[in-house]
């Protein structure tokens, strides 16, 4: 394993020329097996974008993807195809452009969000493109349109994607690539802020689970105002809390050693949080949530929880509380993320603990997935 | 049993000179017991108006109130009272002012809703006043002006009842007293639709529990142009599912017949409805809930659990789908309500079906708890 | 002028096999001048598909399109073009499918509305397509996508058209050709009230301008309960003014004969309706929609003003007024439109006034334009 | 003209004992009169707190108020009163409660907002309180509840004031008694970013205005991480321009020098700002903010105009612009911005240039009215 200090490079490998023809791409074999192989660089077309991968960050739904061949949880995808190319959350530097596009320019550091919606089912004219009903429907003469790239489109555990240019934003001058992988984790943050209403200055967020997500949301909360900002875990994520409080959370408390839905509503007067983020996909959290919840709050669910979890919903219609379900990164909040860490709001780095060699991807993952030596994100740079 | 034929009487009962002194009210005792007694005549305050009570319905937690002394789930409530009188879905006309007050007149035919918020707290201000956080605070010197009458005030199984002004609607010309007796049920049904989005023209709708307030869900959704409107009962709720057909609903199911879920998404080209509500209260609903409503949509649930059930949240993170609980009828629905009743927009003097007179109130209770006869509602007038 | 009884024809003109490669559509030449000429059958691309189109409704804005080559307002769209074909309120019968399309099929029959965005840019991504930055941007290397047919895309003067597919509806059932015209028209209607909250039942709105746009205004708020619901126009506008009472206004005021804002306060207890609508773009109009208008209430501005209006701004900020400028016809609203009118929610064909064939357009617009024979809505029909 | 360094006093002056019974205010006498006073200590009723008043900033209304008895916008008045108190920017210590009262305790230190609504109209409950259509009815028997210190109740250029508990907010520890008078300035710049949205990382903003709100709307844009945030102003604003480069503005844009249309369109990438707020009442600001903003975008009127203007009624149409209006901080947005100084998320105190001893009010009012000396905020102290 060749895990080495952060940040691995500074930011910005130039353009060497006009892309190559072939690239290296890992890409999927049966259940489980992840590949090194070679496939044709891939041509953007009208809206779309070549980007070459500078930097990838391995995220737990990787791990499912790599495991079932495609995410569990999504419906409706294509067939499970032994050449997928998985890895979703990418920057990188535009090599070429479609037909039709000055958004972006050759050179153009970006990053990516992972979802461009069909643009012509019913949500996405709403403007829920992660709702997009035309989910997967990417292939043959049912392309809608519908791009989730890592998911159900060639993603960036290779040296080169496509994206439609929805899915990209530029990286701020002077962050790092490993630092942009995390726009896109900062972009589910803020939509779950943003769902649950938006202005939190001075109101109290709870968040359980200090995984990337869970963390994040703590971090853009306090850039926001909220106050206070309690992040819940266990004793065994001690030193996710302790980034978490770097992160910007005001308090940090192992459920395991003191009871968190007590400690919370002792923060709060005894009225719970105005709003909570369920983050940890861990039974019972979100009936903790509920609890820590004051009455007319909301919550967000953030993470997907395993299997079905008995729900307190008497607690729920009592309190009139609003329960969202989110997904993704939706309502250009990546962009809104992007801005925030443009400005140095929040000390996005500290999630980066571990980078790795591109042609070591698997032993990458495989460090993502054992959760060793105080792991939150690990980065594959080429 | 003295259930006689509906409407009972034609609208509006004169005044007789000002109110008396003392008055008839049935009162708690023992958990269980209620029996008649006599009381002063409550005089109205700042705000408030005294209403001599024409027609109250029975609802279901009436049954609960009776039973526990107070509802089950209302925190922060009063200690149980022998001497507390229920009953809060009630109309009558107005007998007195309180001081300051020219909204009403006396003689003015008025309905209620339930709750007058503290005004103080946070979500009051905010106009959440279903959710107050001084919710029951209305005793001695811990009275923040919280107002739920039936519930932590005095309500309407008596001649008379004081409400703030905030709680009372006019009762549209022409509408019998037991009809304006439905305005409330029929403001919790316009708050749902109102937390969902509101604009359901041309939007597939699903209600799970043909009670009272799934009923009217059903009709305000086709009143405001909702289609289809699928309504979802069982074989005991026969006559309710006819019932439904005749206030508006497009289809009525009959889930132990057939399998709801796939129904529904038969009927909404396999995508599911746009908004679904839970009325039923039973075992899995939410989930059946969640599994006939779109990627994208929303759920509300009206109908308290009686206990916790499994739910399938992974289904409404990845579907980006989200769950209202609601309480009461905020918003100041019930104006809109009796609104839309005034302009006979659905048939809502079918969910009348039952009539008894007041010194029968405990029969009247008997006769909606035993869910004989096709009852729907059961109203007592004087 | 050959102008005959409306309906002209039955719904539903059979498809006589696969569209032909020519055929006559009506195109700009000089400003101000409209000639018949001969072009290509359009080829539906992907997302696109071609309709035979059955009726066409003359709007004012065509005439302004007519007389300037493009419309007056529009900022970024393409050069005048003297083969422009105008015409936006149309619809007919889908003759062919671009590349994926599968959610309309050929016979079925369809209505428009006008804007298909970019899709791409930050307006189109969050739902606001009518408001697309990319507006006009349909040209050459410019092509980003956008679509506007009778503004800056070919549009239904013809007998074809190409029409993305977010901008068709179907046609419900039962309903004549020249009625489903009009759906693009109440989708406005929709569009307005959505914007201004959408909750109208029991609400007051007024609606001054009782042109096309107006009359649907009134009668899509009293569709949805809104009373009072009041029209004001003038006294040119007598017959339209009776036309609003059957469309479902409570009350129509002569501004000329009566001082509307004053009747206005007095049909609303001094206090000013929830809602106004300026449909008329006449001088002072908005001050009156201001005055008309209670504190806390909301002002939408349909109308294209002709020259700026000196406005109470004091007015606006003093009584916490929004004021909402709207274009064309967003959020879907078109499809809700059609489902209210499906329901028969309200009488749209009493807009329809006249009828004129396809070879007689000139005739039919000069009737729209002269505002005779109390001219609402001029349809042509081949 | 005794004006001093700044700050005056270092924060928190003890309670010496309850409350005298008599104190010295300054009232009204004719017209532009102020004159020295002495009346009663007033007495919190329920819900009320009284406040002993240690800072109160002086704001252009005050000018207005003492001008012509009351404020020439507000209807519904009261009926001018010799005696009345003006001065609504003030701060305090708690110094006795109102029966009931247990939100503060006496020695809290307190800032106020404005308004406290009637909670019984339309408006209020519905949590518009600052609309309240009972504006100004609280005397005699039309007491309705409404309350606005210093506008229709006695106010804050006093040694005590009652304040009804929903206009206070808790003053954090370490802010000085000066820095507290400004919350409810940064209460209306908060509520004017709720109003148009809320979100605004990473949105560019325009603020036409720099006075004390103005500046404030560009702190707290920025704060929420805004970019770019452009603030115009005139050659004469010179120092207050500068001023907002240290709050927080990234351009500072004299309108006199300058285009400053041209300058932000330059700014956006010809696109204009997402959120343009006219904060100056300057004759054709609001058409400036009107062509500065992107079409789809937002402007908030903040400044009362003092005569109507004539106003690009088409660009707003034909854009898709919102225009809302907003009166004073409501939705509680006082206490999310003392939330935001708490965490000192911007330098507020750069706003406070001069200080004045009680007994010399008028010289206060005269330095705040003659706008020499880089005046901004005045502020009196004890």
């Amino acid at each position: 394993m060749t895990s080495v200090a952060k940040p691995a490079r500074a930011a910005g490998r130039s353009l060497d020329g006009p892309p190559p023809s072939r690239m290296k791409a890992w890409v999927l074999g049966a259940p489980g097996e992840l590949r090194l192989a070679e496939k044709p660089v891939p041509v953007p077309g009208p809206a779309e974008v070549l980007v070459r991968v500078d930097a990838v960050a391995i995220c737990g739904t990787d791990l499912e993807v790599i495991e079932h061949g495609e995410p569990a949880l999504i419906e409706g995808g294509a067939p499970f195809n032994r050449n997928f190319t998985p890895g979703h959350e990418y920057m990188g530097t535009v090599a070429a452009l479609g037909p039709g596009v000055d958004e972006f320019a050759p050179g153009d550091r970006v990053a990516v969000e992972i979802h461009a919606g069909c643009g012509r089912c019913e949500r996405c004219r709403e403007g829920m493109y992660t709702a997009c009903l035309n989910y997967g429907m990417n292939y043959g003469d049912r392309d809608k349109g519908h791009r989730a790239n890592g998911f159900t489109t060639d993603g960036g555990f290779a040296e080169y994607a496509v994206n439609h240019l929805n899915t990209l934003v530029h990286v701020p001058a002077g962050m790092s690539d490993a630092e942009a992988t995390l726009i896109v984790t900062a972009g589910t943050a803020v939509y779950g802020l943003d769902v649950v209403g938006g202005l939190v200055a001075g109101q109290s967020v709870a968040v359980i689970g200090p995984g990337a997500i869970g963390l994040m949301v703590a971090a853009v909360a306090k850039a926001l105002g909220a106050r206070p900002v309690i992040l819940v875990g266990t004793t065994r994520d001690a030193s996710r809390l302790r980034t978490g409080l770097g992160l910007g959370a005001d308090v940090a408390i192992d459920a395991q050693e003191r009871d968190a839905v007590s400690e919370v509503l002792e923060l709060t007067h005894g009225r719970g949080v105005h709003y909570s983020f369920e983050c940890s996909g861990a039974r019972d959290a979100i009936n903790h949530a509920l609890r820590m919840t004051s009455r007319g709050g909301r919550v967000c669910a953030v993470a997907f929880a395993k299997e079905p979890v008995a729900v307190d919903l008497a607690r729920l219609v009592a309190n009139n509380i609003y329960l969202y379900g989110i997904r993704g990164e939706g309502r250009s909040a990546t962009r809104r993320a992007a801005a925030l860490m443009a400005q140095n709001r929040f000390p996005a780095h500290l999630l980066h603990t571990h980078t790795f060699p591109f042609a070591e991807l698997p032993a990458a993952i495989g460090c993502a997935g054992a959760r060793v030596e105080d792991v939150i994100k690990v980065v594959v740079e080429p």
